[in-house]
């Protein structure tokens, strides 16, 4: 029998401060040891546990952060209902090869004067943005403050959140920050839905109803696969299927260029093709792109 | 006879691109070299000089940028005619001790689709940024950008530009960058004028008249040393000053808490009084800090 030995800390540290972070950062980088960034809000699934585990294998150490900015939740948003478990997280963490938890509270990250915003204009216009306008700027800056804490030399971000991915690439280029974006695939249940923290606040109904989005979603897919380029009939298709669920409510079925998610009319570059979809009160994501060569 | 010797390179390097400057400064840092930075827009003066000088004194390695920040000038401003002289900026940089000057061209700095802002909110409202609505947005762009490319221990400012260094203070509070910023003294000509790369501007006759800038600062030291407490009086005496040289059109007198940039009425703590003056065409600044146990 052949044992495998993962590279894992046996201790993680977790850790509140901005000052005992550096500290330890900088005392890795004096052993030119290399960084790895998981920057999360916490309630860890297997979609976190993906990128823990890939940057585990592309870095000496990894940090992840657990942290709930209230800076990217709008007014009406479930900022205070938002899931948390710091303990089962920090087992998450070790078991994927983590070796630093970053769990600050907001008086750590933002000081009471705190006046500076960090935005990403266009990218940030449609899609979730045209709903949640607060929500990328608080995303940017989020991340701004966490890449100059931890100074990483590399960061993962999961694909299921496409527009932050590409808003957070375009950040680093434009602020040239020297941290490479990973996006890593998304990671499903076994029905096709998306992992996400937020799908605990479904009910049984709802959650069974939630594979929906992905199922629709495989439908365009099979669409565009058989030669389909008219967007306006693949999002027909992703709206008819979701209509056929009673439960789902469509926020937004959009078609857009995978790099500058600009809306798409007719299908000759790669695509990201991504839905929001009401399930009772929660808000689910999904999205799947579609490459072409241009 | 004592000879003293300044720690100085005999060469300096003058890099146009982000890539060497990056692959230049993490040399150093293997090293255990500090480095310093002092970003400017060229065209330097003693002003500058004292900058590099001191940055020279306190870090291992001097970076000076020079890069007339398109980003930070307004549309009716003085971009295409900011005086501009490399070859006399890199005499001036070796003989105060720099190591390295990064000369980028707009397009090395600025890729065509940028969209990323940076910006502080409250204190640039007032002062130069209520008549120059997209400077302050500018420098924080800029700076940001530096500050990744250059990853410097501290980062030198002068005083002249009082709002800006203010602005950069809290800007790498919020942002959690980890840089020392350090203010230096303004630098005056011998009849207290405050050097300024557009002082090249005025006229024989402006040149003279321009004095009364600083003049009319020197009255309300006087004052406020004296004991005098009432901004408006202040005020008034500056204003006074100034409208005695028919060259001079006063732009702003303001007189503001030194910390957050708010008017100040009764002065009972540590302000700052910064004044704007057209003369001609050319706008010029100075101000003073006047120090007050809270």
């Amino acid at each position: 029998m052949e044992t495998v030995i993962l590279k894992r800390d046996d201790k993680i540290k977790r850790i509140q401060t901005v000052g005992e972070v550096r500290s330890q950062v900088k005392k890795w980088k004096m052993q030119g040891l290399t960084v790895g960034l998981v920057p999360t809000m916490g309630f860890l699934h297997e979609g976190h546990e993906s990128l823990i585990k890939r940057a585990a294998l592309e870095n000496d150490k990894v940090v992840v952060s657990v942290f709930v900015n209230p800076t990217q939740f709008g007014k009406n948003e479930d900022l205070g209902s938002y899931p948390r478990d710091i303990e089962r997280d920090e087992l998450v963490c070790k078991r994927a090869g983590a070796s630093l938890i970053f769990n600050p509270e907001p008086s750590e990250m933002y000081c009471k004067d705190a006046s500076t915003n960090v935005s990403v204009n266009g990218l940030t216009e449609g899609l979730c943005g045209s709903k949640r306008p607060t929500h990328f700027g608080g995303v940017c800056l989020v991340v701004s403050k966490l890449f100059n804490i931890v100074t990483p030399n590399r960061a993962y971000f999961g694909e299921k959140d496409a527009q932050q991915l590409a808003v957070v690439k375009k950040m680093v280029q434009d602020l040239n920050f020297d941290i490479e974006i990973i996006g890593c695939p998304i990671v499903r249940e076994f029905d096709g839905l998306a992992k996400s923290s937020r799908n605990t606040y479904l009910s049984l109904e709802e959650r069974n109803a939630a594979s929906i989005l992905n199922k629709s979603l495989n439908l365009a897919k099979e669409a565009l696969d058989s030669g389909e380029r008219n967007a306006n009939i693949i999002a027909n298709i992703i709206t008819e299927k979701l209509n056929s669920e009673p439960l789902a409510k469509i926020d937004y079925i959009e078609i857009v260029d995978s790099l500058n998610l600009k809306p798409v009319h007719n299908i000759h570059s790669s695509i990201l093709v991504a839905i929001a979809v009401y399930m009772g009160k929660t808000r689910l994501i999904d999205n799947f792109t579609f490459k072409l060569q241009r």
